[in-house]
Protein backbone atom coordinates (compact mmCIF):
# COMPACT_ATOMS: atom_id res chain seq x y z
CA UNK A 1 0.00 0.00 0.00
CA UNK A 2 1.33 2.96 -1.22
CA UNK A 3 1.76 6.21 1.47
CA UNK A 4 0.17 8.40 -1.47
CA UNK A 5 -1.61 8.29 -5.48
CA UNK A 6 -1.08 11.16 -7.18
CA UNK A 7 -2.76 11.71 -10.39
CA UNK A 8 -1.65 13.94 -12.90
CA UNK A 9 2.24 15.16 -13.58
CA UNK A 10 1.54 18.85 -14.74
CA UNK A 11 3.07 21.52 -12.19
CA UNK A 12 1.01 20.68 -9.16
CA UNK A 13 1.60 16.79 -9.02
CA UNK A 14 5.31 17.53 -9.53
CA UNK A 15 5.54 19.56 -7.15
CA UNK A 16 3.81 17.46 -4.18
CA UNK A 17 5.86 14.53 -5.65
CA UNK A 18 9.10 16.63 -5.36
CA UNK A 19 7.87 17.00 -1.76
CA UNK A 20 6.81 13.84 -0.77
CA UNK A 21 9.63 12.03 -2.44
CA UNK A 22 12.19 14.48 0.04
CA UNK A 23 9.96 13.09 2.77
CA UNK A 24 10.65 9.01 1.46
CA UNK A 25 7.62 8.78 1.36
CA UNK A 26 6.11 5.84 -0.88
CA UNK A 27 4.18 7.34 -4.05
CA UNK A 28 2.54 6.02 -7.07
CA UNK A 29 2.41 8.84 -9.53
CA UNK A 30 0.17 8.46 -12.37
CA UNK A 31 0.35 10.36 -15.73
CA UNK A 32 1.83 11.17 -19.39
CA UNK A 33 5.72 11.05 -19.30
CA UNK A 34 5.84 14.01 -21.12
CA UNK A 35 4.38 15.69 -18.20
CA UNK A 36 2.22 19.08 -19.06
CA UNK A 37 0.79 19.51 -22.59
CA UNK A 38 -0.75 22.19 -21.22
CA UNK A 39 2.85 23.87 -20.21
CA UNK A 40 4.67 22.16 -23.25
CA UNK A 41 2.51 24.35 -25.73
CA UNK A 42 2.35 27.63 -24.34
CA UNK A 43 3.91 29.74 -26.36
CA UNK A 44 5.65 32.06 -24.18
CA UNK A 45 5.81 32.25 -19.98
CA UNK A 46 7.19 35.25 -18.34
CA UNK A 47 5.55 34.93 -14.64
CA UNK A 48 7.07 31.92 -13.29
CA UNK A 49 9.63 33.29 -10.59
CA UNK A 50 12.97 33.13 -11.45
CA UNK A 51 12.51 31.69 -14.66
CA UNK A 52 12.22 34.85 -16.51
CA UNK A 53 10.43 34.76 -20.39
CA UNK A 54 10.40 31.35 -21.31
CA UNK A 55 8.87 29.13 -23.64
CA UNK A 56 6.04 26.27 -22.57
CA UNK A 57 8.52 23.63 -24.28
CA UNK A 58 11.61 25.25 -21.87
CA UNK A 59 9.75 25.02 -18.73
CA UNK A 60 8.55 21.47 -19.64
CA UNK A 61 12.30 20.50 -20.21
CA UNK A 62 13.21 22.18 -17.20
CA UNK A 63 10.75 20.27 -15.06
CA UNK A 64 11.16 17.06 -16.35
CA UNK A 65 15.27 17.57 -15.51
CA UNK A 66 14.40 18.36 -12.26
CA UNK A 67 11.94 14.89 -12.12
CA UNK A 68 14.89 12.89 -13.40
CA UNK A 69 17.37 14.54 -10.62
CA UNK A 70 14.95 13.30 -8.17
CA UNK A 71 14.20 10.27 -9.73
CA UNK A 72 10.76 10.15 -9.72
CA UNK A 73 8.89 7.75 -11.40
CA UNK A 74 5.87 8.40 -13.80
CA UNK A 75 3.58 5.71 -13.79
CA UNK A 76 2.13 6.64 -17.22
CA UNK A 77 -1.99 4.66 -17.12
CA UNK A 78 -4.88 6.05 -16.83
CA UNK A 79 -6.63 6.06 -13.79
CA UNK A 80 -10.41 5.42 -14.75
CA UNK A 81 -11.97 4.88 -11.09
CA UNK A 82 -11.27 5.56 -7.56
CA UNK A 83 -12.81 3.90 -4.27
CA UNK A 84 -12.99 4.89 -0.88
CA UNK A 85 -11.76 2.19 1.36
CA UNK A 86 -11.56 1.76 5.28
CA UNK A 87 -7.96 2.12 4.90
CA UNK A 88 -7.75 4.96 2.34
CA UNK A 89 -8.20 4.45 -1.50
CA UNK A 90 -8.60 1.94 -4.15
CA UNK A 91 -7.87 3.28 -7.66
CA UNK A 92 -8.43 1.45 -10.92
CA UNK A 93 -5.96 2.02 -13.91
CA UNK A 94 -5.90 -0.09 -16.93
CA UNK A 95 -6.98 -3.17 -15.26
CA UNK A 96 -4.52 -3.00 -12.58
CA UNK A 97 -5.44 -2.33 -8.81
CA UNK A 98 -3.59 0.41 -6.52
CA UNK A 99 -4.08 1.09 -2.98
CA UNK A 100 -2.59 4.13 -1.16
CA UNK A 101 -3.56 5.40 2.34
CA UNK A 102 -3.65 9.37 0.76
CA UNK A 103 -4.83 10.43 -2.81
CA UNK A 104 -3.67 13.89 -4.58
CA UNK A 105 -5.91 14.76 -7.48
CA UNK A 106 -3.82 16.93 -9.48
CA UNK A 107 -5.57 16.23 -12.95
CA UNK A 108 -5.86 19.46 -14.39
CA UNK A 109 -9.47 21.02 -15.39
CA UNK A 110 -11.52 19.46 -17.87
CA UNK A 111 -11.94 22.14 -20.15
CA UNK A 112 -14.08 20.30 -22.64
CA UNK A 113 -18.04 19.52 -21.52
CA UNK A 114 -18.36 15.51 -21.82
CA UNK A 115 -20.47 14.47 -24.91
CA UNK A 116 -24.20 14.54 -24.62
CA UNK A 117 -25.46 11.17 -22.87
CA UNK A 118 -21.47 10.34 -21.52
CA UNK A 119 -22.36 10.89 -18.06
CA UNK A 120 -25.60 8.92 -18.57
CA UNK A 121 -24.53 5.73 -20.24
CA UNK A 122 -21.11 5.30 -18.62
CA UNK A 123 -21.19 1.92 -17.87
CA UNK A 124 -24.16 0.78 -20.09
CA UNK A 125 -22.21 1.50 -23.41
CA UNK A 126 -19.60 4.03 -22.56
CA UNK A 127 -16.14 3.69 -21.38
CA UNK A 128 -12.89 5.54 -20.45
CA UNK A 129 -10.50 2.26 -20.75
CA UNK A 130 -10.17 -0.05 -23.53
CA UNK A 131 -7.99 -2.24 -21.73
CA UNK A 132 -10.74 -2.34 -18.78
CA UNK A 133 -13.70 -3.06 -21.62
CA UNK A 134 -12.40 -3.76 -24.67
CA UNK A 135 -12.62 -7.81 -24.53
CA UNK A 136 -16.87 -7.06 -24.02
CA UNK A 137 -16.94 -5.78 -28.04
CA UNK A 138 -15.53 -8.69 -29.49
CA UNK A 139 -16.92 -8.53 -33.27
CA UNK A 140 -19.34 -5.57 -32.59
CA UNK A 141 -19.23 -1.78 -33.42
CA UNK A 142 -17.56 1.05 -31.69
CA UNK A 143 -17.46 4.47 -32.05
CA UNK A 144 -13.57 5.91 -30.36
CA UNK A 145 -13.01 9.47 -29.50
CA UNK A 146 -9.35 10.10 -29.06
CA UNK A 147 -8.00 13.23 -27.46
CA UNK A 148 -3.88 12.51 -28.40
CA UNK A 149 -2.09 10.83 -30.29
CA UNK A 150 -0.43 8.76 -26.91
CA UNK A 151 -3.85 6.92 -26.75
CA UNK A 152 -3.57 5.58 -30.35
CA UNK A 153 -2.50 2.58 -29.15
CA UNK A 154 -5.43 2.12 -27.38
CA UNK A 155 -7.46 2.62 -30.57
CA UNK A 156 -5.36 -0.08 -32.50
CA UNK A 157 -5.84 -2.67 -29.65
CA UNK A 158 -10.08 -1.98 -29.62
CA UNK A 159 -10.00 -2.49 -33.35
CA UNK A 160 -7.87 -5.67 -33.21
CA UNK A 161 -11.10 -6.71 -30.81
CA UNK A 162 -14.14 -4.93 -32.28
CA UNK A 163 -16.10 -5.30 -36.08
CA UNK A 164 -15.72 -2.01 -36.69
CA UNK A 165 -14.38 1.07 -35.61
CA UNK A 166 -15.64 4.66 -35.78
CA UNK A 167 -13.02 7.08 -34.64
CA UNK A 168 -12.66 10.88 -34.37
CA UNK A 169 -9.57 12.54 -32.92
CA UNK A 170 -9.36 16.13 -31.83
CA UNK A 171 -5.88 16.70 -33.54
CA UNK A 172 -6.82 15.45 -36.76
CA UNK A 173 -4.63 13.17 -38.83
CA UNK A 174 -4.05 9.79 -36.53
CA UNK A 175 -1.12 7.50 -37.18
CA UNK A 176 -3.77 4.66 -37.03
CA UNK A 177 -3.99 2.64 -40.98
CA UNK A 178 -6.33 -0.71 -40.65
CA UNK A 179 -8.98 -1.79 -42.67
CA UNK A 180 -12.02 -1.87 -40.17
CA UNK A 181 -10.71 1.41 -38.26
CA UNK A 182 -12.86 4.20 -40.43
CA UNK A 183 -12.35 8.27 -39.35
CA UNK A 184 -15.07 10.26 -38.67
CA UNK A 185 -14.26 13.49 -40.17
CA UNK A 186 -17.01 15.46 -38.16
CA UNK A 187 -17.29 15.53 -34.60
CA UNK A 188 -19.38 12.86 -32.17
CA UNK A 189 -22.22 15.19 -30.95
CA UNK A 190 -24.20 13.05 -29.06
CA UNK A 191 -23.95 9.56 -27.62
CA UNK A 192 -27.46 7.88 -28.26
CA UNK A 193 -29.36 5.24 -26.16
CA UNK A 194 -31.95 4.55 -23.72
CA UNK A 195 -30.81 1.41 -21.29
CA UNK A 196 -27.34 1.11 -23.33
CA UNK A 197 -25.49 2.81 -25.98
CA UNK A 198 -26.98 2.24 -29.35
CA UNK A 199 -25.26 4.79 -31.71
CA UNK A 200 -23.92 7.99 -31.83
CA UNK A 201 -24.67 11.62 -33.30
CA UNK A 202 -21.88 13.36 -35.61
CA UNK A 203 -22.23 17.22 -35.72
CA UNK A 204 -23.22 17.27 -39.26
CA UNK A 205 -26.56 14.72 -37.98
CA UNK A 206 -25.50 12.15 -39.37
CA UNK A 207 -26.18 8.43 -37.33
CA UNK A 208 -23.74 5.45 -36.85
CA UNK A 209 -25.40 2.37 -35.11
CA UNK A 210 -22.47 1.07 -32.23
CA UNK A 211 -22.50 -0.97 -29.44
CA UNK A 212 -19.90 1.04 -27.15
CA UNK A 213 -18.31 4.66 -27.38
CA UNK A 214 -14.58 4.62 -25.96
CA UNK A 215 -13.50 8.06 -24.94
CA UNK A 216 -9.65 8.53 -24.51
CA UNK A 217 -9.21 11.75 -23.11
CA UNK A 218 -6.70 12.84 -21.08
CA UNK A 219 -8.51 13.29 -17.65
CA UNK A 220 -11.95 11.89 -16.77
CA UNK A 221 -13.39 14.68 -14.95
CA UNK A 222 -12.55 14.48 -10.86
CA UNK A 223 -16.54 13.38 -9.90
CA UNK A 224 -16.76 10.67 -12.22
CA UNK A 225 -13.50 9.50 -10.93
CA UNK A 226 -14.50 9.34 -7.17
CA UNK A 227 -18.31 9.55 -6.26
CA UNK A 228 -18.99 12.03 -3.91
CA UNK A 229 -16.37 14.60 -4.47
CA UNK A 230 -17.58 18.00 -3.97
CA UNK A 231 -17.50 20.19 -6.83
CA UNK A 232 -18.47 23.80 -7.43
CA UNK A 233 -19.10 23.67 -11.42
CA UNK A 234 -15.75 21.92 -13.05
CA UNK A 235 -13.24 22.30 -10.12
CA UNK A 236 -13.19 20.44 -6.89
CA UNK A 237 -14.06 22.35 -4.16
CA UNK A 238 -10.76 22.15 -1.28
CA UNK A 239 -9.78 24.31 1.55
CA UNK A 240 -7.00 26.42 2.10
CA UNK A 241 -5.17 23.35 2.95
CA UNK A 242 -6.11 21.75 -0.29
CA UNK A 243 -8.06 19.51 1.67
CA UNK A 244 -11.32 17.90 -0.12
CA UNK A 245 -14.58 16.82 1.76
CA UNK A 246 -12.83 13.21 1.32
CA UNK A 247 -10.84 12.60 4.61
CA UNK A 248 -7.29 11.94 2.96
CA UNK A 249 -8.08 12.96 -0.19
CA UNK A 250 -6.30 16.47 -1.56
CA UNK A 251 -6.64 18.46 -4.75
CA UNK A 252 -4.27 20.95 -6.43
CA UNK A 253 -3.77 23.04 -9.66
CA UNK A 254 -6.16 23.95 -12.14
CA UNK A 255 -8.81 21.54 -10.66
CA UNK A 256 -9.36 23.49 -7.86
CA UNK A 257 -10.26 26.67 -9.74
CA UNK A 258 -9.02 29.36 -11.38
CA UNK A 259 -6.37 31.53 -11.99
CA UNK A 260 -5.01 28.26 -14.23
CA UNK A 261 -1.56 29.46 -13.22
CA UNK A 262 1.71 27.24 -13.75
CA UNK A 263 2.89 29.14 -9.88
CA UNK A 264 -0.39 28.67 -8.73
CA UNK A 265 -0.01 24.89 -9.17
CA UNK A 266 3.22 24.26 -7.70
CA UNK A 267 2.05 26.37 -4.45
CA UNK A 268 -1.27 24.33 -4.08
CA UNK A 269 1.15 20.93 -5.00
CA UNK A 270 3.38 22.25 -2.15
CA UNK A 271 0.41 23.10 0.24
CA UNK A 272 -1.25 19.71 -0.52
CA UNK A 273 2.11 17.48 0.22
CA UNK A 274 2.02 19.11 3.04
CA UNK A 275 -0.81 18.47 4.26
CA UNK A 276 -0.66 14.95 3.21
CA UNK A 277 2.52 14.40 5.88
CA UNK A 278 0.65 16.03 8.48
CA UNK A 279 -2.43 13.29 7.74
CA UNK A 280 0.30 10.73 7.48
CA UNK A 281 1.90 11.07 10.87
CA UNK A 282 -1.94 11.64 12.41
CA UNK A 283 -2.92 7.88 11.17
CA UNK B 1 -1.92 56.85 -6.80
CA UNK B 2 -0.86 53.91 -7.59
CA UNK B 3 -2.72 50.77 -8.67
CA UNK B 4 -1.51 48.76 -6.38
CA UNK B 5 1.24 48.82 -3.45
CA UNK B 6 3.16 45.48 -2.77
CA UNK B 7 4.87 45.03 0.46
CA UNK B 8 7.60 42.81 0.35
CA UNK B 9 10.34 41.35 -2.28
CA UNK B 10 9.89 38.17 -1.09
CA UNK B 11 8.53 35.60 -3.77
CA UNK B 12 5.00 36.16 -2.98
CA UNK B 13 6.03 39.76 -3.78
CA UNK B 14 7.95 38.99 -6.43
CA UNK B 15 5.10 36.76 -7.99
CA UNK B 16 2.57 39.59 -7.80
CA UNK B 17 5.01 42.01 -8.85
CA UNK B 18 5.42 40.20 -11.97
CA UNK B 19 2.20 39.65 -12.75
CA UNK B 20 1.00 43.03 -12.07
CA UNK B 21 3.13 44.12 -14.24
CA UNK B 22 2.40 41.98 -17.31
CA UNK B 23 -0.96 44.08 -16.66
CA UNK B 24 0.11 47.03 -17.46
CA UNK B 25 -0.55 47.95 -13.57
CA UNK B 26 1.51 50.83 -11.88
CA UNK B 27 2.47 49.59 -8.89
CA UNK B 28 5.03 50.65 -6.10
CA UNK B 29 7.14 48.00 -4.92
CA UNK B 30 8.46 47.94 -1.22
CA UNK B 31 10.88 45.90 0.16
CA UNK B 32 14.98 45.07 0.05
CA UNK B 33 16.95 45.31 -2.65
CA UNK B 34 18.42 42.24 -2.04
CA UNK B 35 14.88 40.48 -2.48
CA UNK B 36 14.33 37.99 0.20
CA UNK B 37 17.26 37.20 2.91
CA UNK B 38 15.40 34.25 3.92
CA UNK B 39 16.23 32.72 0.10
CA UNK B 40 19.37 33.80 0.29
CA UNK B 41 20.25 32.05 3.09
CA UNK B 42 18.49 29.44 2.86
CA UNK B 43 21.58 26.11 2.44
CA UNK B 44 19.73 24.11 -0.23
CA UNK B 45 16.36 24.37 -2.31
CA UNK B 46 15.36 20.94 -3.84
CA UNK B 47 11.45 21.82 -3.77
CA UNK B 48 11.12 24.64 -6.13
CA UNK B 49 10.25 22.86 -9.43
CA UNK B 50 12.21 23.10 -12.54
CA UNK B 51 14.93 24.70 -10.73
CA UNK B 52 16.15 21.14 -9.39
CA UNK B 53 18.90 21.27 -6.53
CA UNK B 54 19.78 24.99 -6.02
CA UNK B 55 21.34 27.14 -3.03
CA UNK B 56 19.40 29.88 -1.71
CA UNK B 57 21.81 32.27 -3.28
CA UNK B 58 21.25 30.88 -6.72
CA UNK B 59 17.76 31.18 -6.16
CA UNK B 60 17.93 34.69 -5.05
CA UNK B 61 19.80 35.26 -8.29
CA UNK B 62 17.35 33.72 -10.17
CA UNK B 63 14.97 35.85 -9.34
CA UNK B 64 16.65 39.13 -9.36
CA UNK B 65 17.25 38.23 -12.91
CA UNK B 66 13.66 38.17 -13.88
CA UNK B 67 13.49 41.24 -11.76
CA UNK B 68 15.84 43.09 -14.11
CA UNK B 69 14.12 41.47 -17.14
CA UNK B 70 10.66 42.62 -16.04
CA UNK B 71 12.39 45.91 -15.25
CA UNK B 72 10.75 46.10 -11.78
CA UNK B 73 11.69 48.96 -9.52
CA UNK B 74 12.03 48.35 -5.84
CA UNK B 75 11.27 51.20 -3.04
CA UNK B 76 13.86 50.19 -0.30
CA UNK B 77 11.90 51.96 2.14
CA UNK B 78 10.21 50.86 5.09
CA UNK B 79 6.48 50.95 5.58
CA UNK B 80 5.94 51.50 9.06
CA UNK B 81 2.05 52.45 8.44
CA UNK B 82 -1.06 51.93 6.72
CA UNK B 83 -4.67 53.80 6.91
CA UNK B 84 -7.24 52.83 4.80
CA UNK B 85 -8.77 56.08 3.12
CA UNK B 86 -12.04 56.09 1.21
CA UNK B 87 -9.74 55.47 -2.72
CA UNK B 88 -7.78 52.95 -0.84
CA UNK B 89 -4.66 52.68 1.12
CA UNK B 90 -2.37 55.64 2.41
CA UNK B 91 1.19 54.20 2.66
CA UNK B 92 3.60 55.71 5.63
CA UNK B 93 7.67 54.72 4.50
CA UNK B 94 10.04 56.92 6.29
CA UNK B 95 8.32 60.36 6.31
CA UNK B 96 6.81 60.00 2.72
CA UNK B 97 3.67 59.07 2.00
CA UNK B 98 2.07 57.15 -0.96
CA UNK B 99 -1.18 56.02 -1.98
CA UNK B 100 -2.48 52.99 -3.96
CA UNK B 101 -6.40 51.93 -5.36
CA UNK B 102 -4.93 48.51 -3.41
CA UNK B 103 -2.43 46.32 -1.01
CA UNK B 104 -0.63 43.48 -0.74
CA UNK B 105 0.96 42.29 2.22
CA UNK B 106 3.78 39.75 1.71
CA UNK B 107 5.74 40.90 4.50
CA UNK B 108 7.01 37.20 5.81
CA UNK B 109 6.24 36.24 9.04
CA UNK B 110 7.67 37.84 12.19
CA UNK B 111 9.26 34.78 13.53
CA UNK B 112 11.11 36.84 16.52
CA UNK B 113 8.76 37.96 18.89
CA UNK B 114 8.72 41.86 19.87
CA UNK B 115 9.71 42.85 22.84
CA UNK B 116 8.41 42.67 25.78
CA UNK B 117 6.18 46.74 26.55
CA UNK B 118 6.75 46.95 22.37
CA UNK B 119 3.44 47.11 21.93
CA UNK B 120 2.65 49.00 24.50
CA UNK B 121 5.16 51.76 24.10
CA UNK B 122 4.68 52.23 20.67
CA UNK B 123 4.42 56.09 19.39
CA UNK B 124 5.31 56.47 23.35
CA UNK B 125 9.28 56.07 22.95
CA UNK B 126 9.05 53.16 20.53
CA UNK B 127 9.60 53.82 16.92
CA UNK B 128 10.34 51.77 14.06
CA UNK B 129 11.57 54.76 11.79
CA UNK B 130 15.08 56.56 12.15
CA UNK B 131 13.98 59.10 9.18
CA UNK B 132 9.97 59.93 10.83
CA UNK B 133 10.85 60.31 14.46
CA UNK B 134 14.53 60.63 14.64
CA UNK B 135 14.43 64.54 15.64
CA UNK B 136 12.19 63.92 18.41
CA UNK B 137 15.74 62.83 19.97
CA UNK B 138 17.79 65.65 20.06
CA UNK B 139 20.81 65.41 22.81
CA UNK B 140 18.41 61.93 24.15
CA UNK B 141 19.93 58.86 24.91
CA UNK B 142 18.53 56.52 22.60
CA UNK B 143 18.25 52.22 22.66
CA UNK B 144 18.44 50.65 19.22
CA UNK B 145 17.74 47.36 17.98
CA UNK B 146 19.40 46.87 14.45
CA UNK B 147 18.27 43.39 12.72
CA UNK B 148 20.53 43.88 9.55
CA UNK B 149 23.32 45.61 7.87
CA UNK B 150 21.26 47.72 5.91
CA UNK B 151 19.58 49.44 8.26
CA UNK B 152 22.78 50.97 9.58
CA UNK B 153 22.65 54.21 8.02
CA UNK B 154 19.53 54.85 10.21
CA UNK B 155 21.78 53.91 13.41
CA UNK B 156 24.45 56.58 11.96
CA UNK B 157 21.27 59.19 11.16
CA UNK B 158 20.03 58.95 14.40
CA UNK B 159 23.45 58.77 16.27
CA UNK B 160 23.97 62.53 14.49
CA UNK B 161 20.74 64.04 16.85
CA UNK B 162 21.26 61.95 19.83
CA UNK B 163 23.61 62.30 22.94
CA UNK B 164 23.46 58.58 23.39
CA UNK B 165 23.00 55.52 21.63
CA UNK B 166 23.09 52.20 23.13
CA UNK B 167 23.21 49.64 19.93
CA UNK B 168 22.31 45.99 20.04
CA UNK B 169 22.46 43.91 16.85
CA UNK B 170 21.13 40.93 15.81
CA UNK B 171 24.41 40.00 13.35
CA UNK B 172 26.86 40.52 16.03
CA UNK B 173 29.31 42.70 14.79
CA UNK B 174 28.64 46.25 13.01
CA UNK B 175 30.45 48.92 10.58
CA UNK B 176 29.45 51.36 12.90
CA UNK B 177 32.42 53.44 14.56
CA UNK B 178 30.95 56.79 16.29
CA UNK B 179 31.97 58.19 20.14
CA UNK B 180 28.53 58.32 21.05
CA UNK B 181 27.64 54.78 19.90
CA UNK B 182 27.87 52.15 22.42
CA UNK B 183 27.79 48.17 21.94
CA UNK B 184 25.16 46.77 24.10
CA UNK B 185 26.73 42.62 24.30
CA UNK B 186 23.31 41.97 25.83
CA UNK B 187 20.31 41.70 23.74
CA UNK B 188 17.26 44.32 24.54
CA UNK B 189 14.74 41.94 27.03
CA UNK B 190 12.37 44.34 28.14
CA UNK B 191 11.69 48.05 27.03
CA UNK B 192 10.71 49.71 30.61
CA UNK B 193 8.29 52.67 31.42
CA UNK B 194 5.08 53.60 31.87
CA UNK B 195 2.91 56.64 30.27
CA UNK B 196 6.57 56.87 28.10
CA UNK B 197 9.59 54.58 27.53
CA UNK B 198 11.72 55.61 29.98
CA UNK B 199 14.52 52.57 29.57
CA UNK B 200 15.72 49.16 28.38
CA UNK B 201 16.22 45.99 30.52
CA UNK B 202 18.87 43.54 29.18
CA UNK B 203 19.27 39.84 29.12
CA UNK B 204 21.46 39.86 32.10
CA UNK B 205 19.37 42.32 34.00
CA UNK B 206 21.30 45.43 33.37
CA UNK B 207 19.45 48.42 32.84
CA UNK B 208 20.04 51.80 30.34
CA UNK B 209 17.85 54.85 30.94
CA UNK B 210 16.79 56.19 27.79
CA UNK B 211 14.33 58.23 26.23
CA UNK B 212 13.83 56.27 22.94
CA UNK B 213 13.64 52.97 21.52
CA UNK B 214 14.39 52.66 18.15
CA UNK B 215 14.15 48.94 16.47
CA UNK B 216 15.06 48.47 12.88
CA UNK B 217 13.84 45.44 11.75
CA UNK B 218 13.11 43.37 8.61
CA UNK B 219 9.63 43.70 8.87
CA UNK B 220 6.48 45.43 11.24
CA UNK B 221 3.87 42.82 12.50
CA UNK B 222 0.91 43.10 10.03
CA UNK B 223 -1.68 44.18 12.63
CA UNK B 224 0.93 46.73 13.69
CA UNK B 225 1.18 48.25 10.23
CA UNK B 226 -2.67 48.55 9.14
CA UNK B 227 -5.08 48.65 12.58
CA UNK B 228 -8.07 45.96 12.25
CA UNK B 229 -5.90 43.21 9.65
CA UNK B 230 -7.57 40.27 11.24
CA UNK B 231 -5.03 37.97 12.06
CA UNK B 232 -4.81 34.37 13.40
CA UNK B 233 -2.07 34.26 15.85
CA UNK B 234 0.82 35.71 13.65
CA UNK B 235 -0.55 34.81 10.23
CA UNK B 236 -3.07 37.05 8.38
CA UNK B 237 -6.52 35.60 7.60
CA UNK B 238 -7.21 35.10 4.29
CA UNK B 239 -9.29 33.32 2.00
CA UNK B 240 -8.91 31.21 -1.21
CA UNK B 241 -8.07 34.47 -3.43
CA UNK B 242 -6.16 35.35 -0.80
CA UNK B 243 -8.20 38.87 0.44
CA UNK B 244 -8.10 39.72 4.09
CA UNK B 245 -10.69 41.64 5.82
CA UNK B 246 -10.16 44.62 4.33
CA UNK B 247 -11.78 45.04 0.89
CA UNK B 248 -8.57 45.33 -1.70
CA UNK B 249 -6.40 44.10 0.82
CA UNK B 250 -4.73 40.95 0.17
CA UNK B 251 -1.51 39.13 1.32
CA UNK B 252 0.64 35.96 -0.07
CA UNK B 253 4.13 34.17 1.30
CA UNK B 254 4.96 33.56 4.60
CA UNK B 255 2.52 36.02 6.33
CA UNK B 256 -0.48 34.16 5.52
CA UNK B 257 0.25 31.04 7.05
CA UNK B 258 2.59 27.70 7.09
CA UNK B 259 3.43 25.72 5.17
CA UNK B 260 6.66 28.25 4.79
CA UNK B 261 7.65 27.61 1.68
CA UNK B 262 8.89 29.13 -1.94
CA UNK B 263 6.70 27.32 -3.94
CA UNK B 264 3.15 28.54 -1.96
CA UNK B 265 4.57 31.81 -1.27
CA UNK B 266 4.40 32.37 -5.50
CA UNK B 267 1.39 30.61 -5.88
CA UNK B 268 -0.20 32.59 -3.33
CA UNK B 269 1.03 35.69 -4.91
CA UNK B 270 0.13 35.04 -8.18
CA UNK B 271 -3.40 34.48 -6.93
CA UNK B 272 -3.51 37.62 -5.09
CA UNK B 273 -2.23 39.26 -7.89
CA UNK B 274 -4.95 38.04 -10.18
CA UNK B 275 -7.90 38.76 -7.02
CA UNK B 276 -6.63 42.76 -7.54
CA UNK B 277 -6.99 42.52 -11.13
CA UNK B 278 -10.58 41.64 -10.65
CA UNK B 279 -10.82 44.06 -7.83
CA UNK B 280 -9.47 46.99 -9.96
CA UNK B 281 -11.50 46.07 -12.93
CA UNK B 282 -14.79 46.04 -10.78
CA UNK B 283 -13.97 49.25 -9.18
Amino acid sequence: MYDTAIIGTGPAGMSAAINLKLHNKDIIWFGAQELSDKVRKSEKIANYPGMGLVTGEELNQRMEAHREEMELAITDRMVTNITKTKKGYMLLAENEIYEAKTLLLATGVITAKGFEGEAELLGRGVSYCATCDGFLYKEKNLAVFCAAPRYEHEVEYLAGIAGKVYLHTSYGESGIDLPNVERLDKPIRKILGEERVSGVELADGGERNVDGVFILRNAVAPATLLPGLAMDGAHIVVDRMQATNHPGCYAAGDCTGRPYQIAKAVGEGNVAAHSILEYLAEE
